[in-house]
């Protein structure tokens, strides 16, 4: 099913270009002025396979606020500390409604319906802040651990503009903290929570980072285990249906495969057995996904042959 | 990854037999006495592979009310007539609320998050219904044509009982004809709707007739196009993430096939390249689901290493 | 508290002179042609007191739709007919959501907030329609007396386009039905309804229909009993707290006086103690309400010094 | 149609016998350890009228926590300093919902229904806390002068309790800081909203203390304007609407006045033109206000006729 990759670099290359102008179409998120300030036509592509290969393109050793795709991270750590308890305090449902909205946590007693949306990726950052002595230094090892790379930093000056309109995360985490389904301080896990979103990597180190879910909780390279199966397979499984804010199933629509965005541009995808695919472009369509990674993912899964649906 | 199936039918017995006495934990539908009616401890299994095997244990061969099932054939017929124009009218995102929700429809002005809670597939009977000059029978010659089986009726009782007891469908489809998104009369449109969910088939039947959507849209024992392969994998995006009401995301997480339940018991799971699963055992958990049908979906899928999330 | 009205009359003509082009800042209803070709610029005021007077300017003579003010006669026959069993079925709180919405109502499981949003409106007709043989005529027999006058009747045309274009007022119907809340026939109901909805009036017979509303409900002209003290008292409260829409406590802030408004443009107010005042003006404001009324309601109100909240 | 005050004394003794073991009917408000030890078969009543009469029965001068009956003073004293520009930042309509609930706020931008719902009054308190440079002691010295009693205090347990449990207002509060619609920083406001909530005063305190409400905004004793008429009439005409959290429009029909309760047990209703009733009794019911205090209400403005809505 899966096209012999021997050219791969090449189509990367053709691939991006065919993007050229597209990211005029998008809006670079503006909510904090370190966001707004990046260039809008940077844009890179990265492809890692679990047989060792790395491929990029473009600006795809750029560093940039992964911002939400640090949930993917946060989940993982979760899960390997408290187990399946996560799910008691957590669902693993579509969300159906903006990523970030109130009134589905009051409707649902401060329970938010999954792990990626902002009130559940809030509500990880309460179970890292609690079960790690310094949880943001553990983050920190545990993404450069799996992006093989130690000069992977936190960007303080998003971090502080993150902080300072934090305001609607704090009410998500207020209203979950009313429902008695927070534990630490607010101020601690908001701290916790604006640390992971604001780290900077490339689209290469994403990839490479990311490789152990599409190969069942293994890293390729290492043949260490990161998580279980079972573990890797239940990521998959919530960025198939909610990885994508209400653009979920679009994004199964027309790519197939299971992926996290973030309002700084990048996307990720897992291709359950074969590799991980990360794209950058920051100008962002209407839901807050990046304009070009949307066509970047659907051209070269088309291309290769990668949806998870055929 | 997937195991040889030469003792498939064995282990379907298997499986099934350790499930026995788990009937007793749900609760069958009772909401029209048509369905009450059914005795709780029924149970079968069956698949169907794209290289023309079919295995099945228990009641397999024993016909049930499809139900909710009905809403991917309907959803393949409107995709043929009338082409992607259909995504104006339906969207594609999971609903993140109960099946029959109303607030949702109103939020997003008679608009149906996607084509498989009931407005969606009440929408689908209204193109169904506008665009066939005997909607009815062209559904039911559709399904014959696809189980290669032309005994398959509507049952007229739970039909009946449906029409009795469908105020809130009518509700949902006067909302959406408020909003102008229903083209047809609304009486005629329910009764297509309600014909198409009283239709009984077996396991077996069900298993044989959906191949094509593990197949690329082609029936693999005719080698009749049945749909477009992008038809094909749209459908089983939409089942992923929506198929099984508001536990789309815990059966992903559990099982990890595209699939659709019915209140009838009834379950059915795609795999793609391999074939279906059909499951079907009566009593129903909380959220509309068979109790056995998720119990046994998940065995047989771990047994056989079938997720697509691996 | 009240001024001597004995130049009442001249100052209507005033009040109403002062609002000539004011009724070029509304938009009159266009849902349905019926009542879209109504001369905009039509406009009346008339007040009707206790001791038996009646004053009017402009078209204060000329009949128009009396649409939702008509929920106020409903209420009055439903409660006289079944009682405060009737508060089983609908709540007499204030809705604080627009006069149609469906979300509340399945929120609250069926049951309308109060009985003059469209939803209990419906519900009363449902009493109205079960408990009389003949309610349509029951209810035209009722209003004719209460404005000693036998030359009001429906508006067919109005009715028809009402039925027609009744979509949203069906589905709240059903829904209804579908928590066990209508007990008649939905068609039998909205015919109903819609028939008391096309009923045309004039101000000066509005204003005489009502007054017993000001007397604790006894007709001051008659001494006739319409309805018990409490009873009167309780329509008043409703109508203080949700007879205008989502305008309702923006007129308790600017007039302070139980009041009910009808999409056709006309508004009804109670002055406990003192009579009624009617005004007529079709333009109407984004929230359903006479623009032209709102401020003759609380030009005269303050002029009179009638508000209940003084 | 008011009757003679002269035996009123004798009156509220036998109206607070009648209610001897009403209490037994609720329950203390637990949700803070300060107002759960409160001995909940305490019960009193007063009445202030405009000519300068006291009564009071029972532990009418047992002071108790004021809780949201604080909004009432808080409302007056914003009116007072920055005019109708108030009514940019928050609406006056009735909520219609539970009086914390977090989704009309979402749902509404972040503007709040109206000033006496927890966000209306945290809205204020921004308000208070940004326009006085010590808004707490401004809050109290108004209660002390309006209630001619400088022995009235916060109870600081009672505040601590607040401040601890007070996570679903902090929820509201940067919920509405999101939208730009708060100015100060929240734990100020909070601090202020607490404080004035902490207020312990007796039945007979508060009666006086809002005297000018029921006399076009001048203190009957003083002749000093405390408001202008138009906001004392809108004070009164929000009261009517919204005072009594979801069970306002029931306050409407069975008692009819512009009220106000507080989960410490007190309620506070005004008569236009005659005076001020308060009642004390904690235990509550599911709505939030005071069992005992509900049928007071009720046969003391039967007993008087004093119901607005006659």
């Amino acid at each position: 099913m899966r096209k012999n990759t021997i050219d791969l670099q090449e189509k990367l290359q053709e691939l991006l270009l065919a993007q050229r102008d597209n990211f005029l179409q998008g809006k670079v998120a503006d909510y904090i002025p370190a966001l707004a300030s990046v260039k809008p036509d940077l844009m890179g592509i990265s492809v890692a396979t679990i047989d060792g290969q790395v491929f990029g393109a473009g600006d795809y050793q750029h560093p940039f606020s992964i911002q939400s795709i640090s949930k993917v991270f946060g989940l993982v750590m979760a899960m390997n500390r408290i187990g399946d308890s996560i799910w008691q305090r957590v669902r693993m449902e579509p969300s159906g409604q903006p990523f970030n909205s109130i009134i589905q946590l009051e409707w649902e007693k401060g329970i938010p319906r999954n792990p990626v949306i902002n009130a559940g990726a809030i509500l990880v950052s309460d179970i890292l802040t609690s079960h790690f002595s310094a949880s943001k230094l553990a983050f920190l090892s545990f993404v450069r651990k799996l992006a093989e790379n130690d000069n992977i930093y936190v960007d303080n000056q998003v971090y502080l503009s993150e902080l300072k309109h934090g305001n609607l995360n704090a009410a998500l985490a207020y209203l979950m903290k009313s429902f008695g389904n927070i534990e630490a301080e607010i101020p601690d896990v908001l701290s916790h929570y604006f640390t992971q979103c604001s780290i900077s990597m490339s689209c290469e180190q994403l990839a490479k980072s990311l490789l152990f879910l599409a190969n069942k909780g293994i890293d390729p390279r290492t043949k260490e285990t990161i998580c279980t199966a079972r573990n890797a397979h239940k990521v998959n499984a919530i960025l198939s249906t909610s990885g994508m804010y209400d653009q979920s199933g679009e994004f199964a629509f027309s790519v197939g495969l299971p992926a996290k965005s973030g309002v700084g541009g990048g996307v990720i995808a897992i291709v359950p057995g074969y590799g991980v695919i990360c794209t950058w472009s920051p100008p962002l369509n209407n839901y807050g996904n990046s304009v070009v990674g949307m066509n970047l993912m659907a051209d070269i899964t088309e291309e290769l042959g990668l949806s998870i649906y055929y």
